[in-house]
């Protein structure tokens, strides 16, 4: 099976989340980077693209002319992937979806809910993959929990318990110059929420991924608690599910002791399940009236939605760079199948969708709303 | 030091917390139980009294005969424990606290706010001490807590996540004739509130005790499940409180593989304080960029209030008892020095007040009314 | 059903292990602590009994005088509880054998084989209940575990890894005046092992409670790190237990970081079992090819065994005194039964034996043995 | 900087240990696999390569040939992945290091001490890189704990306690026609160990890799508890590190419920450290006297030799792969370093050598003789 040509936006030197896409790229060996627009620094740019060992002439000052450039190539990239600042998805996905190119976007997908409805269209119009990454979709034990709930093991769902906490932002860092920090806390960059955008948007995915369920209204209570700061670093959800579960939300970049501390609870009418995203490759699953069972990665027999995101044994823990390649893997399954003219094979059709990223954007809108209305429940008008 | 005479209302053979009680008054040898109105059911209240080698003169079929007689003798009891369900505490604490007798009672506190007040200005007018059993600030690992925040060792705190999910009322055992379930799910019996008032109580003051601030508004999704049932099983509440900090309290009857699992995180502006009372001897203490620490009771110089309240060495496990113990050993402290007219010794005062029960059916009684608000931010009247 | 009458010998004011075997005799309140001979120095035995309330009369300077007097008393104690140092358990047992008191002991049993041969023999001539506190046989997990084992839950035993590193002595404390490491580490008073004896024999027992199979030949390697002490602080052993399955036991005192911490595992050909003293509630099964479960106490369906030993529902933790009161509990049975001339309910006869004390003496005495011959496999000569 | 071109000796398809190489290999982007003689089947060899994106011509039926023509291309392979069985091992590795190609070998070095020796010498006199694959040293946590013993930061090191558990052989698989099961259950094919060989070499080698202690001596006890079994399934290993620190090794194959559970703890004389592989981003650290910490990869100041290693923040969980990547990555820097003639980044040396590899084959030996002699004490003859 050939290696695919993947271009890059974003990403240049000293970024994290790109240097983390090309790791997930190469992890399974279905990608090759051969083209990008990786700064808007020119010199950056140039000096970025030697280092990763792409050609000169496909180093690309600027998103639009790679675009039109790499369409028109024969050898030209089989996909994009966007890894610039929130502010910037919109504009370059555009770019390459009209250029006829397949994208994989970085989450969220955009600052505005018009931009994200527009992107949705794109994708209806042009028939290009679009992959969101939504990376903690990627962990086996992830799709485990999904294919548990799917299947009927903890009955209806009741109660939903996600929460995705740091202390990064603890003190004002931005104000130091840490560029992580910079346009993380800066509306232009970072879009109507900051805590909520960087950190809830993944929770509220993995909690709608996992129960197969809608958020569909949302009571919030969005807070910056470091002086100064623009967006919210701190915030609370209260969460009401089509069908009738319900649930809370919280994601905080002030919490002392958190790292990257993601974990989902899902509590139904016959069970529990419960993952955190530190220890990934176990998975508690409580039956009612049962001893809890600690599910892991790779052993016994697991759903084939995990099975097809495990590489090496049991024992052996995958961590946050194999989930990540987890979506590579699928995006190229998804990107030969339609340069093949068949039907992908559906173990690899789970990663989020940009109507995924819409219903993200949505749910930010709607808990800044509800926000701004003393906490009052509020629809998300996807 | 003299063993305390101990009378009990409430706790006849078959009730759960009557038991603990007296194992925690027992535990430290301060209290010898010689008097009880065990029952409303007249036989099964002398069955009991023997059991429990309370003398036949002294076991009696009715709470106000019971002060009445026990205020007359010279050998009457020191204090009473009242264990019945929460419609009662209060005509019993009444008639204990006007006969002049020291009361040490179960949470929460009363059932309307209106006898909660009556409580409190009862305590005030009478000068009787008056123990409220929320054990789990009976834990040193939970005074030690207090203790830091106290000290500033978080510095000002932000954000208060606290919880206390169980799973036996999953299904609805309060049809199958299970005593313990159906009073707890029945408004005569239990009040206004379900998981909250059983449950979110106990979260409520954990929370207050730890951060020593008041819980100022609450914003309430009270929510049952179970097809019938007539109070919540599920309770998500957003927290607000005095000067500024922020939290999220859930408690929930229906959330399988949780047995009683109250957890309470609190994140201050210089370090994080995670406690479980399933492990209750560990308190994981993050300094704000430093690595976590895994503090244990009996182990290092622990604060005074932690090693009041601790009996063995660190890794010699205490669990429930030994922490309810603690309100008892502190409550005969209090009651000696009242007795002998002296001041109690200052670590011994940490028990749960009557004030502190009336904030608690105010909350519960905030929570009722912003559900029924649809959500709405309402202030809690004490 | 009365409250037993109990004598103690040793425990007085600033001892450790007699005070953890006064509160496990209350906490289930079956015995009344009522006769002591507390303590060798005369005025300190009296102070020590008049503040447990126990009457002049009965505060005795020595325990052979104690043993007559109380034989001789229409109201004498049912049984007496010896927790001196190690080296006096022998004749103090003795002296209460003889006078036909029963008999609860700490451990180890004693510190010569000779000795401890001689207690079997006294037990068996007089017929008295004698009970020795290996306390961790009382937790009921590690019960449930002994009752998986013999039904077969883990098929037939292969390895045993058992551990109990502690780390209060990794530095020469016993020259700084401390009571508890000064008898510790000294031979005359706590025989011919340090860790071996007061951390091993635990460790021996506990493996040899849970899996009914007995360790027939070691081979240790003993050593003192510490400069200047004369015992084992540090001791490997590698067994062979009757029946072909294989194990190491590891005790220590100089560990950092380790409290107290036990630690058995067994694996049998159809799966395993994990117990940890420190989080004792919980106990890990996994059997061979399927999920590992959480086995709680108080949850699901349980053994007899465990259940007999339970107090509290799950979630609410027990811990080290109530496994301890646990013995206490049992051997109230014991000797009601014994006294009333009836069987004793079975489930009260899991307490460890005069015969379980010579085992483990004769395993010290075989460890002290093989590493003197230089590791050289050793048969346990009990 | 130039990718380096690889070389491999087996990994064919079908096999594990192949395709984790392969994956580490290719995370850092430093290595690209060229050429291999993937399998002693012509036809398997054949289409492994082609699946592999080697050129036909470059796809070799045996590694003799392939060592002499890449050794005499101009595009020839930087260095040769030796991945087959272990004893072949030896062979591959020889003619690789005679046509002066760097060697990256799976571990245990060899199977018998000759040719370890052998193996030893050649590195001396082609001075060739030479990569031992015990990938558990690439564990960022791991590497700082050795750090930290080398600064002292525990004393002077006195206990080692090591354990390399799984369950996968607790039946007889090895008849059943698993190949991963046959070869290493066959002594031809594995050696003269089996538990001992496969898992122990790894405890062995991450005890001395951290205390950078050199284990002098064992008393070993080696068995095969499946009936049939040839090699052992259990080994328990006493051990006495130069310099007078002692401790114990156990691997096994027969456990139930662990899968991969190597876990190194190491006791001071002012400190513990302890590690797991399952959860490698912690690391234990218990100052004496002092509360226990949880140092985290990637947070707060870590060592030099932690940070080298590792690629993303706290949090996100780095695995087994990027463990065995950074072998992957510092072996390029030896490489491209002896190519240039320059000195390598101190940083990257810390990869186990040849000399480790003898240390490991010595340490089987000895462990194989002295349960010969009935567990005597047998010196280790590197």
């Amino acid at each position: 099976m050939r290696r695919l040509r993947l271009g890059m936006v974003g990403g240049g030197q000293g970024a994290f989340i790109g240097a983390v896409h090309r790791i997930a790229a190469r992890l399974d060996d279905r990608w090759e980077l051969v083209a990008g627009a990786l700064s808007r620094d020119p010199e950056r740019a140039r000096a970025s693209a030697a280092a990763l060992h792409i050609a000169p002439d496909r180093a690309y000052a600027e998103f639009g002319a790679m675009a039109r450039a790499e369409a028109a190539r024969a050898d030209g990239i089989d996909a994009v992937a966007i890894v610039t600042p929130n502010a910037a998805h919109h504009a370059a996905a555009r770019a390459f979806l009209d250029a006829g190119i397949d994208v994989i976007c970085d989450k969220p997908l955009t600052t505005t809910l018009d931009d994200a409805r527009d992107l949705v269209r794109a994708v209806r119009d042009t028939g290009r993959i679009f992959v969101l990454t939504h990376n903690y979709t990627g962990y086996p034990m992830v799709r485990h929990a999904r294919a548990m709930v799917a299947a009927g093991a903890i009955g209806a769902v009741r109660v939903v318990q996600v929460e995705y906490p740091q202390d990064w932002l603890s003190t004002a860092v931005e104000e130091t110059g840490m560029k992580q920090a910079a346009w993380r806390t800066d509306p232009a960059q970072a879009g109507p929420a900051g805590s909520l955008g960087d950190l809830g948007t993944h929770a509220h995915n993995v909690a709608e991924f996992v129960t197969g369920l809608r958020v569909e209204r949302v009571a919030a209570d969005l807070h910056a608690f470091v002086p100064g700061r623009r967006l919210d670093d701190n915030a609370a959800v209260l969460l009401r599910f089509a069908g009738g579960a319900r649930g809370m939300l919280w994601s905080s970049q002030v919490a002392p002791g958190n790292e990257n501390a993601l974990r989902l609870r899902v509590y139904g009418e016959a069970g529990g399940l419960e993952w955190s995203q530190e220890h990934p490759n176990q998975l508690r699953h409580a039956p009612l009236g049962e001893a809890p069972r600690i599910l892991a990665r790779g052993a016994g027999p697991l759903s084939a939605e995990a099975t097809h995101a495990t590489r090496i044994p049991a024992g052996h823990p995958e961590g946050y760079l194999e989930a990540f390649a987890q979506l590579y893997r699928d995006a190229a399954e998804q990107v030969i199948a339609r340069i093949e003219g068949r039907a992908p094979d559906p173990a690899a059709l789970l990663t989020p969708t940009v109507e995924d990223g819409l219903r993200g954007v949505a749910f930010v809108a709607a808990c800044v709303e509800s926000t701004r209305q003393d906490g009052a429940w509020t629809r998300i008008g996807a």
